[in-house]
């Protein structure tokens, strides 16, 4: 193994991590603004001044009519009643203007035109002129805009380190300005580096479909929109393969011409990880390790004047550690705070354990079920970016802490706008595709009055199997569940473990129907060992792979052989245990057995053949309090529609008959 | 006057104007978003899916390694432990794997290289093979990312109508897609109208300077900035005057490629006001007028299939329109809600009266003064754009309400992020430039170990003179107010007030020592009448302007007066009343008068000469509670940089001896 591995992770706390971190950033002046430049006004919404911007010109610049009317000077119209009514030149006593007009001299007040009558005089233009007649006084500066009534020339207009907003920059304009100064864009190169790392548009150009081992590279387009987010001129480099001198070769290239580089992975402490001895050969390393999770192999350094860090590789991991640690100096850089996530305490669904002495920073999802808003953690580790999609909020559980128990209220910082807590169904269960294809139907838009959206409704769902979700019913923590549990005495689905986990909880719920799936064997492509029936399974060249014990599609296998008086003994491979369908789907693809229990889906997935066998029942359970409720009213709309039906059937795999019919109402 | 004035404006209120717009946008389609693209995943942020996203491959693709190790059969594990290890060979049972690397066939398990000791074989690469011991049983998919953990082909990522952000757009590449569906961007055309409408660029091609009359052309330039900060192609079309028929054109000639234009302004029922009759004839005509304030002349209709709108002219009626009626429907072309702002309660510091029918949307400072969150309404009209620029929230007066009373809690919707309240230093009381360059070196960078910028502080100002200032505090309503009121007995500055105001109501205050600021007379360019003391405001030649009874240069004038024995009564012009130091400058411009007394900003804001004869001192006044608190803190310590004396005295006309010194505490 290279001898570049002398460089171990020493994981230190966030804070001492940022310190060590800033201390040697200030040495290079680098935790100050970068510089300035000067722009046209059209160009700088969100950008942040660099400068005070002070009026040149007043506005108005002169004192301005405010309505279409007559000037005049006020002491003229003093003694004007209804039932003495004043008399006024035109031309000499009232001088016609519109809005926006000068007031011509020697006045200082305006006379709506709706309240006065003009008289003709003898003939147009002639010098006898017309009058207006006046019932009503008017006090000095009536309907006048006086000079510098907006803004008064020299006086300031926008402090520096303000981020422009578009009335702002009808601000500078109109005080005189046609450019203002700005603090420049930081500039950020993203260097994704690994021997193992693909791009889709390489695959393309080689026609080559992905292999095991490939890695497609994706996080560089991610963490390169967070610096944009940030306001960042962002270089996304090439990906460059695992070797010493080609990554620090590029590294010290894009330190030429960028204030922050971020070497993508090799941040950790293996045999090709080489970022943090590049970062103490070309500048200084800071820190090598951050205990916060996700997060770990962060590196933290400077060279060249430039901010140097390495990114783990993790996705979740990149994103968070990028966000909490490199997000902040690049605003910063322009002189303003990150934007702050809006924050609301939640009740938490889980107990959870956090390791001491780390930072950490939990993906949970979000929605107010019944009183109470509840935070439920999403499952998956640094390598599950879909948690991050999903999430709905961060909680940080600070370092101190050692986690929290289920019921305890946490502050969750929202990765959504508060409004959409109240548009949220909370669905807890298992999973299956076709509660996919709902959430995509329910934020489908049809053309209408209704511009608000306030009838959207997002589907927050979290998978935890059929089980999991009777029981967050029974706790009330979720709006809805997804179940396909068949009592295998009655051969009926769900009826008989709602009465058992729901009923005695006095949690009464409408059974919805809402799909019925296929199952069937997983094959290889073209079925080489033509297996067709369960019988099959027992032939002794067919080598099977199960589910685990209690998983649905087990316990539909163990009832149709009983059914069928097969032996399951007699199997091979009957005791050799996958815990997805996906899993099975992978062992069938290697070849490690020749078939095994599942959904057209995951055959699908893995591009398998799929051999039609039974029918499951996959209901949705929800308690009548929600069933009846506006939130849930859009979601069973959707579901009754021939439209969505029409969507599902279209997945293939899928019966619908009856889809949205209330089953039974305990 | 012309025969397009038949065009009446009809104020309806604003629902009932959406309404019958919205109803008009459906019938042409223009209710639901406008059509769809397909770009490449990486220029996708912040953009909206039109489609679902489905994963096109799983994520991982294969098992694969999560850490560097040895990937092994678990069941070759069973039984290790400390005091009986178990060896495996290398090569055989146990294969040597770097994460993310596939797991080889036939194992099910990572065992991390931390936890083995290497035993090596005879010889490098030779036949004997190294041999490993482990001491712990490795349980089945130990530190393994099982194929599809966490994405699987053919299952939903992301919905339609999802607003894409950096980890939205990793796991789209995540999925195998190098491209997205998103819905297209809105096409938006601002036409500035108006025969007065020049730009500045304008000015400098013709090197002139303005000229009463001349109004600059801005609203389009913050238009287009609300259109472009609500992700649309914005289109600033140039200035075209007020003639029917070219207005007409241009707007015909926008409509062929774009899907909404507005037209600003003519939107009243001037002479010249064109907009209504151009709509009418183009297309349709829904609203000619919303009873909404800011706003009224706003004009609201539908042109070959496009929307087309009419913009009041002031720049607060134009902003707050476009905000409150067009960018919704810019957001909905998109797929997506316009961003709500967050929202607070906070005490009204002032009474209010709303016309009844009307909806108002007030703009209002805030910051936390003591316990309460405090919303004081900012002065100004439809024409004063730094009052939206100043402003920290919007309160909205429904039009079924007459308003608040003081006291009254309001909602806030806040044009700030919410913790900037908790940074806000509140200052209310006389204007001065001095206090405007602090608001500015309040936010001035200075480099150091702060990254969190929460030394941040910000002022909020609102201009009601000296008594209003202290009022406020008696009230408990500011931070600090700014004072210059002379005590005509003592000569002395404030203290007397304090004691008649503040200290009767128990508000114990710190007298800051601020700025002495002179005061002088403003003559014509050049002093062609040679004033040059007060002595010479009784020469019969020479015509004063005065400032309100009860201003604090009125008081000055008046007392210096009589310091010298001069008789006011025999002052050209000593009853000849303006109310600002500005209205005073701009009689002298005009040669209405030939000086008046103020200060020497407002004269170089009009390019006057001044002649200096007075000094006043302009204090801070500031509640003790405050002035210990640490929001004040940072301001304290500004005011005695000689960094910022300096740069008060660089202004010209202040006097900063003791700045900062307390005079008094009472």
């Amino acid at each position: 193994m290279s001898n570049k591995r002398n460089f171990y992770l020493h994981d230190v706390a966030l804070d001492d991590a940022l310190s060590a971190w800033h201390a040697a950033l200030a040495i290079q002046s680098l935790l100050t603004p970068l510089g300035q430049e000067t722009i046209p006004v059209p160009q700088a919404l969100g950008r942040v001044t660099a400068q005070p911007v002070w009026a040149r010109i007043s506005s108005p610049h002169y004192h301005a009519a405010a309505m279409d009317g007559y000037a005049v000077a006020a002491e003229r119209t003093h003694g004007a009643t209804e039932t003495s009514p004043k008399r006024l030149v035109v031309g000499v006593d009232a001088m016609p203007v519109d809005t926006g007009d000068p007031l011509p001299p020697g006045t200082n007040a305006v006379i709506m035109i709706e309240e006065t009558q003009l008289f003709p005089g003898d003939e147009p233009g002639g010098s006898g002129g017309s009058t207006i007649e006046i019932m009503k006084a008017s006090p000095p500066w009536q309907y006048v805009r006086p000079l510098g009534e907006d803004m008064v020339a020299t006086e300031l207009v926008l402090p520096a380190n303000h981020q422009l907003r578009p009335q702002d920059l009808g601000a500078i304009v109109g005080c005189g300005h046609t450019e203002v100064t700005v603090y420049r864009r930081p500039r950020v190169a993203i260097l994704p580096t690994g021997t193992e790392l693909v791009t889709i548009e390489q695959l393309q150009q080689l026609a080559r479909p992905l292999q095991p081992g490939d890695i497609l590279e994706y996080n560089s387009i991610m963490l390169g929109a967070q610096a944009e987010e940030a306001g960042c001129l962002v270089t996304r480099l090439p990906i460059v393969a695992d070797a010493y001198a080609a990554i620090r070769d590029a590294v010290a290239a894009a330190l030429e011409s960028h204030d922050l580089v971020a070497i993508n992975a090799g941040s950790s402490a293996g045999s090709e990880d080489y970022t943090a001895a590049i970062v103490a050969e070309l500048g200084e390393l800071q820190v090598h390790g951050v205990a916060m999770r996700p997060g770990h192999p962060v590196i933290l350094g400077t060279a060249r004047g430039k901010a140097l860090v390495g990114i783990p590789g993790y996705p979740v991991s990149a994103a968070m550690t990028f966000e909490r640690i490199v997000t902040p100096l690049l605003y910063l850089w322009q002189g303003i705070e990150p934007p702050s996530l809006p924050r609301i305490t939640a009740t938490l669904t889980r107990k959870t354990l956090s390791p001491l002495g780390e930072d950490e920073f939990m993906r949970v999802t979000v929605g107010r079920v019944g009183e109470r808003v509840v935070a439920t953690p999403l499952g998956g580790g640094a390598g599950v970016l879909m948690s991050l999609v999903k999430a709905d909020g961060i909680v940080n559980i600070p370092r101190f802490s050692e986690g929290h128990n289920a019921g305890d209220a946490v502050t969750v910082a929202l990765l959504h706008p508060p409004a959409r807590i109240d548009q949220t169904i909370v669905v807890i269960g298992s999973h299956d595709m076709a509660l996919d294809l709902l959430a995509d139907q329910l934020s489908q838009r049809t053309s209408g009055q209704n511009i608000s959206l306030k009838e959207n409704r997002f589907l927050s769902s979290a998978h935890v199997g059929s089980m999991g979700g009777l029981l967050a019913l029974q706790r009330g923590e979720a709006h809805m569940a997804g179940a396909h549990l068949l009592d295998e005495e009655s051969g009926d689905y769900n009826v008989g473990y709602i009465r058992q986990m729901l009923t005695p909880h006095g949690v009464r719920v409408v059974l919805l129907r809402f799909v019925q799936r296929q199952q069937g064997l997983m094959v290889a492509r073209g079925n080489p060992k033509d297996i067709r029936t369960l019988d099959d399974l027992l032939r002794p060249d067919v080598a099977f792979v199960n589910r685990q014990r209690g998983a649905g599609t087990r316990v539909l296998l163990d009832y149709e052989l009983k059914q069928r008086g097969l032996d399951a003994r007699a199997i091979q491979g009957y005791a050799r245990q996958e815990y997805t369908h996906l899993a099975v789907a992978a062992a069938v693809k290697s070849g490690a057995a020749d078939c095994g229990l599942g959904i057209l889906a995951a055959a699908r997935a893995l591009e398998l053949d799929f051999v039609p066998l039974l029918q499951e029942r996959y209901d949705l359970v929800i308690p009548l309090v929600h069933y009846e409720s506006e939130l849930l009213a859009p979601l069973l709309r959707a579901i009754r529609t021939p439209e969505f039906a029409q969507r599902v059937q279209e997945l293939g795999g899928y019966e619908v008959a009856g889809m949205g019919d209330v089953i039974e109402t305990t």
